[in-house]
């Protein structure tokens, strides 16, 4: 029963069949034809024209981004849970050369217009203070929530009326579409969203994500420094044949229906010992001290989450045995 | 007759073994039993203790081996047209957080303790010069060339003597240890090197490349930076079973082999068309123009390189004809 | 009635003797008979062997010292409302290339070993978070708070105990001198102080600061980045003649006694409208919006400090009857 | 007989008059009258609307000015011997964040069109180089040559053809002004020229130099990164107060005239020993070892400049006795 987290799960079998498929000779770092078509495949899916790059991790692919939105002396608002803030070793510090994450506090990881716009409302406008440049937010959050269609609008509105550039960090972008069953324009460019790190390692995926700029004019800029990063590979092909592959099939959604399905079906077990809603592949259970180690002693494999409360991830590939399993687990606590 | 680069080439059968059988559920990032084990086999590899990482890219190691050795006031003595100086983008000033490039020339991209000190020896030591505290060589050079166990000693010396770490571009040291038929170690620590960036990718690899640290000391260091460079990847166990399938069985010399035997046919065709000896699986020739458009039109690919020179690369997976080819069209001119 | 800031005060007369007398040619940058004089000056005030360099701000102070204390990839323990957090528009982070400043909250701008001990028990010890390098604290505090030896003393106990070097902000270390009456040594090196921010120009100083090392081996680091932060002055002179003016007879104690003095004038006044005890020569004030502008009317300047919250700062030079009004005007509310 | 550097002469006695007048308390950091009064003071000065901003050194004025005309990932076109590149520590690396400086070499420090062109086209447009965003020269130069107004617009032609940004590193920009006896807006602006490092230290200023941006929109940020840099003096009014100081009553101009003339008087005695032309109030003088001895036993202070040659510097306030002298011992020699 290990939920301790998408990432361990397996590479979806159509990868292996799309890296074979790539091993062609063809022309270095991002010249090959499978590097060269993303724009126009993630243009297509996203309904209007974007620039899409691959890159090697979801940190990498945050920390481009919001070099791209952000100076060094500006600010990114973001939720003081963000992965950016919490779980990145300072790499969003790192790519931006020192910009200042600028944290609001909210149930569900989620940030609201009206938090955002109390935190900016806070800074004197004088140059003393690191002035925010960038709002920056997780969809699905660190704690398995969504932002809807109107949500994500709002806070691009909110975004667009202060001056800030806004970016999504979707390591599970797919299990929030899924959710949300929206067209994925909606969570996007359609609500002000800038850049989006589209996630698709923990969704099936080996070693690829996607940096979608609904900004192609920031492409050049982002290729630049994505090389100055160290993330240009020198035999791409192998990355775009990976999200090639995700999204050939509408895999990145059947893959993120899926894990988001065994999370409900553990949600139903868990009852009143949710602390969030599910409404992702993530659940967050009270547990006491001794119900955890109950739960370890029958195999069960989760992260602690502060006091009283344990982190559940479902795996697009999850064993249904698992699933039940835990269901079953949960439920005889 | 495709010779524009080894990074063109596909990747080893055994790679794509190595992934399949690396997709069972595992723990994340570098905490899978794979990657726990690259310390030790690399440590067998160079008969010392080593800690040794994956990263996606040669430049990625290249820029984190340099950090760790230098600091953001410092400089790094480099051949002017080292790759870390004219093919990264600025990546080691990125990762180094500015630290400087102090340039040296010399024929064949080499240096030599002469050329490093005279360079030295020009830096007044007071408060408004860059200091050097580094020096990098690339072995074999980018022009094909390399530095034999006691070159590598003798710089080795003069860089413990000046108070320099020391640092070696290895992204085709497979092809210069298989060209001087030595112990990997002759060309590493027992030469006074502290890091090494092990190229895999041009020689046979796919997307990974290892960080050897001779000075296991600063692998706490490294480890945290790679982790904020976005370089450390959720699914690890698939960066280092790349890794490992090459070192299984002697591939990665037996690649590097084949790349270099392969260069050393066509060179005997060249002949004295040579600009530089070929000591590892690079060829520089001299070309007119209308020599080179002669060989383009019989369907070759390679790269001008300045003013009436070609590089042709040889991979390790070059097809016979495709050598047979370029060596007649070569002797025909 | 001129209490926005102890900046707009004007500098010692002292200052202007020093600076006519160090007219003379002498040799550049601070190689003068006037700058290297400052460690051996320091280190008799503090009673210890320091190194002292001069800066033209204490932001500059700031960034050397945590540069010095604290790792691109670290973090720099601090108050939320601190000044380095929130008033020097980034410099910590531009200083240190990209650390963290990890915040903790406290009333009157204190942090205790509890709140830091429980923000550091949050952080996770792996290699996605940010860890803490250092600690910082500001004294006299941003509300004028002082931090006794004692106090300083057991926060060097917990920064030592969890590897934390130790940095004060002293903008206003005079006034907390004066204020506790204790030896310069007791807040500092004998507390455990790495590096101290020692403030001169809020002090009847001019344009220079001092940055004190109670480790000298970090000097010559610290002297490289100066010099690279574009802090070395080519007639250093002139900044370590200001200095040393102020030190002489004491005149940087009298100065922040005439400060504290007229503060607590003014306090005694402003009976239980005082949000903070007055320790040092800042107040601050409850006063409803109608009861600032009637202030205001009256010739009052200060500074909004939140909500019905106002700031009175006093100057080394404040006029007594600037003070007696001041006081008249709050007691008359 | 001091000729080591124009670092080491006194301030101007106006200069000690300006700062007794600006000790009224005033607004802190630059909101006191006589720093606002910079932009329009400059404006006039250059015929022009110009933003002026006060900063303590020349590093940190070119710091700041590199950082705003080049990214990170940038490069900026220099001379190998400018002062950038060779005498701040890095401080350029610093401000922009690790942009590279591309260096072209050439007589007299200076660059010409067909050098700075022969530099740009070696350098491949791809993703992979450092791409050039900025072009700075030194004038004069720091071999004590001047770029005329025709040259200085030949290399502003090639900057806009190329798309470059325009920075000058003016250090001893009044002595190259005196010396051509032009409007110093055609030495910049009208020239092409972006942003001037306007130096006034060496020629009888404190510690006030002044950067003057020609491009006004650029102010916003070069004022807060002015302050991230640790660069916003509090009592900015003492800062402003110097180079208001200098430049009335065209003392600035005479204070080069007088540094000026007594190096064109060695210059005579000098003869066919000098190295370069003098043009400004730089020498630099072939000497023996020997011949250089007995200079010193004479009393001359001055700096060896490589084998066989020495450079001496003539100051503002440089006594005639020591001019005669100097004249009379190089023509003794």
């Amino acid at each position: 029963m290990r939920f301790t987290s998408d990432n361990i799960a397996s590479a979806h079998p159509a990868i292996f069949e799309a890296l074979a498929a790539a091993n062609a000779p063809d022309t270095g770092y991002d010249g090959d034809r499978l590097s060269r078509s993303l724009d126009a495949t993630f243009s297509e899916l996203f309904g209007t024209e974007v620039a899409a790059l691959w890159v090697a991790t979801g940190t990498a692919a945050n920390g481009l981004a919001l070099a791209a939105l952000c100076p060094p002396h500006g600010g990114v608002v973001c939720h003081a849970e963000a992965h950016i803030n919490c779980d990145e070793a300072g790499a969003p510090e790192f790519y931006t050369h020192g910009a200042k994450l600028v944290t609001v506090e909210g149930a569900g990881g989620k940030l609201t217009p009206a938090t955002v716009a109390a935190r900016l409302d806070a800074i004197p406008r004088d140059v003393h203070r690191v002035q925010p440049h960038a709002l920056s937010i997780t969809n699905a959050t660190e704690y398995g929530r969504v932002y809807t269609p109107d949500e994500t609008a709002a806070l691009g509105d909110i975004a667009k009326a202060r001056g800030l550039a806004f970016h999504v960090d979707g390591a599970r972008f797919a299990n929030a579409v899924a959710t949300l069953d929206c067209h994925p324009g909606e969570l996007t460019w359609r609500a002000g969203v800038d850049a989006l790190s589209f996630g698709f390692v923990k969704n099936g995926g080996m070693s690829a994500e996607a940096l979608i700029l609904f900004r192609p004019d920031l492409a050049e800029l982002v290729r630049v420094r994505r090389k100055r990063g160290g993330h240009l590979l020198s035999k791409g092909r192998f990355q775009a044949a990976q999200i090639l592959a995700l999204l050939e099939e509408g895999r990145w959604l059947a893959n993120a229906r899926a894990a988001n399905a065994g999370a409900a079906r553990i949600a139903q077990a868990a009852g009143n010992r949710l602390a969030e809603p599910v409404e992702a592949n993530e659940l967050f259970v009270r547990l006491s001290a001794s119900e955890a180690a109950r739960l370890r002693a029958q195999g069960g494999e989760f992260y602690d989450w502060g006091e009283g409360l344990a982190r559940f991830v479902v795996s697009w590939d999850q064993p249904e045995a698992e699933i039940v399993a835990l269901a079953a687990a949960l439920a005889a606590l």
